[in-house]
């Protein structure tokens, strides 16, 4: 059996239906303390009296501390290198003399139990004189609390910006906006830490998305090797970007594990998250384009704005970079000009959120696209095509730079996915149904936009894969599992080479301490960075074993192949096959000698094989997005009737997979267009502290997600060509919605802000807008 | 500073004097069952009817079971290949119809709660028609019970000896016990087994002394691949043998955990120790020796039984194949014929001992020594010295095998040895003081023995060592701690390679999960096989160091050399030097590439490196043991007034771990020379139950052991010539008492069983024994 491109079931699943998940939450370890954050009320205060007697006289309370009971532990480093430049923004472990966020972490209550400290948490006091708060860019900071509003300005850009716009035939100039909008994953974070003290080993429990990066943030921070330091991941309730981020609260569980030599557990709850975890977006964008009458760009201009909150998070500038550096999307952009700013305000910082910075861009762009559309009398999907960057400029290099590396996509057939897409549209149909219910008075719109996104890159992914005498293969891997399907996506590649069922393959990820490096499963990367050293992996464990069966049998390597569990050989000729764990036993290091020289077991005993992969820079996945919008004039309401994500993700190792992650993405990208907002206050207070505040979609307003898979355009980067998808289905929402309530409204240009909720849309409609 | 030599202060102690260390019983996982064995009480009887109803009423019982409900699980295999010849003699995990010996596990409780599981066991009744007892070699077995009496024989010899008999100038024959005795350990045997559903994957805690192999025998008694069993070895008090032998109480608490799908728990008490758990010894020996009147010995020829108990143990015929291969010990022997039988009884089956066939052996060929000495008038050390093989003539090959290898003693200086006790001893004074003490009415004696044994060989062992960013080095390997200081032995090893302080280095063993294979703490082996490996991955890890900080310097790497944890030029030009953990990360996945090709990581990432080793065969360290002993005419107690080990091992790591070894095990062997044994009545009922019926020595009766630990004869074998030193202080000591006590009593030849109780010998000194 192939496995390779089929829709097979998860493997993730089987434990999950059977109730048999671990997550963090049921971590009950003997002797296991609570830990309670207490949070500041305030904006933006000087903390003048923390009155924490009351709290410690709880019985059952071990301990309360507050920054000053830290010592010099933090702030919380970046991950990526920063230079020196962005030292000041990091977050402490708890506030120092001044608190910056309503819900930043103050004091730290250790209990016997999660309802004691939660109950003596709630006898602190913060006395605190009230400081200037800053919600928007135009307030700055005081010098003494966040030192200046203005962290970091990302800078890009290309060719003469300027000359474009003194010829061009037409420059539109829009005001856009994206609101904060959160990751919301359905299990919130949390983590138990542990103290062996047998063997000197912090054992954390609990870790998601980045078990090894993290590893190492905290290693820094509690004082520790990071070998010394094994971090353990569960199963995730997802992740969507915030989910496994290290905060405040990871550093505190693990340093009152360490200090008070007890497990320590804190699981945060529903109203935390909302306040505490890391959202993304927040952006503000005064964008110009420049094209000529034939609809061809010629340049854009942006100068945006990133509502940062109080501090920058361990991915630094990741979103603001993405941001500049994608907005010029699939599109060939003679000139680009784009400056960034990155604010400080009073508000929790963010971090990172599905699709961050290229959904942002995308917007921008896509809403250019459709403004200059509309100026030229251009059919939007038209004036896309003719800017698309033709399959023959492939590899595309951009004169600007993502994340360091230079802009180069690495593949891609734009046009073509755009011509497909319209294919499964039946676009020219639905343009005169759409037009035949607007003429009885509907308001419904089409609208589509084009999204191209950095996937991988960066890091080492290894896989070491190992045979034992059974033949049962395991695989260890650096990678996480957030719910995308990581150990079904492996075993399929390494089943294939390895000539074994898909279920007899054990990936196991998430174990600092079995494997020394891992990425994770940041960036889009999983299947093509851990895929491909799987591929490689699993091509070492065969030539092995076929080199080992060769000397068992005494024919030669070449005449033999991996067949059904046994090595055979290739003709046939000589029956029967030998079991591949026959061939493992015979590999074991007292027995290896037998079997002469060339297979002496230095580089690792037995039936086994390692393979790392880095990459010079990411693969470029993309997609089209179109959505099919009606508006309710009397509410304002937008409903989503059709939605469709068309994605090329190069080679689609699990198509069932893949429609997982792009119908999520849409669900994600459609709540950001239509409902989700964190809002504050003028004064800095947080608007939305429940569910009921912050509007996540609910299933029936989420169409079943149409999903068109492409792999005409294999990535060059890696043999088997995959591209990633995991922020696909998100990117490209907010601009096709805002086109097709555009086009429902008949209102070009009329949506220059997401989310689009009934309030605003109601707003737009009477001319308040 | 420099490690090897050195009698460093244990790693390991650490935790221990803590109160840190993990102990099997200290496991406490939630919703752990306790697992409580209902035994035999009959020595071999046919169960007619097992009364159940009364313990499955009893609230908080789980589970009852009789080998009815284990279906086909067992019997229990043997770790080396036996063909089919033992088959018949394996034990099956509840005893089947019938029971042969008196502790044999009949059915299992398990219950919420230890408390509960043996009230409910005692409510079992066991229904049963009582069969002939076989307590010695005497009484053949039924052959619907267990199948003959005689198990197996094990020949060797080589050499024409009755022809040398028949030349002989003098011939003496002696008719020779050793008792069955316990290894003891101060922790008894325990296992709690965890069925992680979220991996299938079980979970296995208390492993001790053979982690992987237990692994691979459980595996197959469970069935499961042996890659979804994790063991895990935490601290354990003592092996000296048993403790880490996969008995049926293993199975029953990893069958336990996987049916009923909670974490099962079993702690053995001292009770249940003493009647099930493996002792040792339990051979008698008709030995005839034939010498020339010089004292050479021209020929031995030995008849033994070995008093196996009711079944095999997984090490299967290890102790007689090692008792008929060793007994010639470090003495040329022109010729030798040994037939032992291995005779089934209805005792507790025997298993590994410290020492284990070559104690036996060395009381046999010593007390023959001893004999032959009085014979002729020769002082028996002089009659020793006629009879070493010289140190010209290693290696030395005996035209016989010893667990299937050719019997080579690698390399040996025992004249040398022997002398350098007798000076230690000051052998002529103290000679004239212990006449003169004789004279003035004492029963004081000197005596001397002289031991040769196994170390090693057979499977292969690796290590895996890892340096991380801070320069912590990490070891990780298949070995097992049983006391011996592994952790230790290793680091030192590593440290003087990696130039780092041994402190910096963490050996992690016990951990099957980490490491696909590994050996243990079997047969004397871990310096020796481990010691090796890790001094050879450390020299990968230094070659790969010093290549990637040479790419890194731009220097050539034959300019580099370790120091202080550093990478520094060995002419020290070059300042300043570059931190191990500063190389370690230029090898990170992502970074190495940049230190060009050589360094891929495709063969391990980071600074890592691996080895594996294996043997042709053993090593032979060997000792001298001289005991004085006096002797209370009254009560027949026997006090060892001072005792001397003088051991060459080769190479000696740690001098202060080898003399804890021999001090240890020179205690075992007084106490089997002395008090301890596990004594039958002949109806087949146990007569030691507890601590005060076998009788351990305490403290005060065992003197200071004065350790001579020599290196004079560094193994050929391994670059570092190192030995174990397991059996070597436990070997000797039944033989030198036992000479030691002669003198005393001025009866040579007298002392002919072991223990020399009180009892029996005040039966000698009154002539009756």
């Amino acid at each position: 059996m192939r496995h390779l491109g089929r829709p097979l079931t998860r493997l993730e699943s089987g434990p999950l239906v059977a109730g048999r998940g671990w997550f963090v939450s049921g971590i009950a370890l003997p002797d296991q303390l609570a830990l309670r954050v207490i949070r500041s009320p305030y904006p933006h205060a000087r903390i003048t009296d923390l009155q924490l007697d009351a709290a410690r006289a709880v019985p059952g309370v071990v301990a309360v501390w507050t920054s000053d009971d830290l010592g010099d532990v933090g702030p919380i480093g970046y991950r990526v290198d920063t230079g020196d430049d962005l030292a000041a923004f990091r977050q402490p472990i708890l506030a120092r003399d001044v608190a910056r966020y309503v819900g930043e972490p103050v004091a730290v209550v250790i209990a016997d139990t999660p309802a004691i400290a939660e109950d003596a948490a709630e006898r602190v006091e913060i006395g605190a004189d009230l400081l200037d708060v800053a919600v928007d860019s135009s307030v700055p900071h005081g010098p003494d609390t966040v030192p200046g509003s203005l962290a970091a300005v990302v800078d890009k850009g290309y060719g003469d910006v300027d000359a474009a716009f003194s010829r061009a035939d037409v420059i539109v100039e829009l005001d856009l906006a994206i609101a904060r909008q959160a990751a919301m994953p359905l299990e919130t974070r949390g983590l138990v830490a542990k103290w062996d003290g047998a063997r000197d080993v912090l054992e954390v429990y609990g870790a998601a998305k980045l078990p090894h990066i993290d590893r190492d943030l905290l290693a820094g921070l509690v004082g520790r090797p990071a070998s010394r330091i094994f971090l353990y991941e569960g199963h995730v309730g997802g992740s969507f970007g915030v989910r496994g981020e290290i905060g405040p609260e990871d550093v505190l569980v693990c340093l009152a594990a360490l200090r008070l030599g007890r497990p320590v557990g804190w699981v945060e709850d529903r109203r935390e998250h909302i306040l505490a975890a890391s959202p993304g977006r927040a952006q503000r964008h005064l964008a110009r384009v420049a094209a000529g009458d034939d609809g061809r760009l010629l340049a854009i201009d942006v100068n945006f704005q990133l509502d940062q909150g109080a501090y920058l998070r361990p991915d630094a500038l990741t979103a603001a970079d993405l941001t500049a550096a994608m907005l010029p999307g699939p599109y060939e952009l003679p000139a680009y000009r784009v400056r960034g700013e990155v604010l400080l305000t009073n508000k929790t910082p963010l971090g990172p959120c599905r699709g961050g910075g290229v959904a942002e861009a995308a917007f921008v762009r896509e809403r250019l696209m459709d403004a200059v559309a509309d100026r030229l009398g251009i059919d939007p999907t038209e004036l896309r095509a003719r800017n698309l960057i033709p399959r023959d400029a492939m590899p595309f290099k951009r004169p600007m730079t993502v994340l360091d590396w230079p802009v180069v996509y690495d593949s891609g057939d734009y046009a073509g996915l755009l011509e497909r897409a319209a294919e499964t549209l039946g676009i020219d149909a639905l343009h005169r149904r759409l037009a035949a219910r607007r003429a009885k008075g509907e308001l419904v719109g089409l609208g589509l936009s084009i999204v191209v996104e950095p996937s991988a890159g960066g890091g080492g992914d290894g896989v070491r894969i190992t045979i034992d005498d059974t033949g049962t293969v395991e695989v260890v891997t650096g990678a996480a599992d957030i719910g995308q399907g990581v150990e079904t996506v492996i075993a399929q590649i390494v089943a294939d080479i390895l000539a074994v069922p898909y279920t007899d393959v054990r990936v196991v990820h998430g174990r600092t301490d079995w494997i020394g490096f891992g990425q994770g499963a940041r960036g889009n990367r999983t299947t093509v960075m851990t895929g491909t050293a799987a591929q490689q992996a699993a091509e070492k464990v065969r030539e092995k074993a076929l080199a080992a069966a060769a000397a068992l049998i005494g024919v030669s390597a070449e005449r033999l192949m991996l067949e059904a569990g046994e090595v055979r050989a290739i003709d046939h000729s000589d029956a029967p096959g030998l079991p591949i764990g026959a061939v493992a036993r015979a590999l074991r290091p007292e027995r290896v000698a037998a079997l002469g020289p060339d297979l002496a077991p230095d580089d690792g005993a037995g039936l086994s094989g390692e393979a790392w992969v880095t990459l010079d820079g990411p693969t470029y996945p993309y997609a089209v997005h179109a959505a099919v919008v009606a508006v309710d004039e009397d509410t304002g309401a937008a409903t989503v009737e059709r939605y469709l994500v068309a994605a090329d993700v190069g080679n689609a190792i699990n198509p069932r997979l893949i429609e997982g992650q792009l119908s999520g993405g849409a669900a994600h990208g459609i709540g950001g267009a239509l409902s989700e907002e964190l809002a504050y206050s003028p004064g800095g207070e947080p608007l939305a502290m429940t569910l009921s505040d912050y509007v996540l979609p609910t299933a029936d307003q989420i169409p079943d997600i149409e999903c068109l898979i492409a792999d005409d355009a294999p990535s060059p980067l890696t043999p088997l060509g995959m591209k990633g998808c995991g922020g696909l289905g998100t990117s490209g929402a907010g601009a096709a919605i805002a086109a097709a309530i555009d086009a429902a409204i008949g209102q070009p240009g009329a949506i220059t802000e997401l989310p689009v909720t009934p309030a605003r849309l109601r707003a737009i409609l009477r001319g308040v807008g």
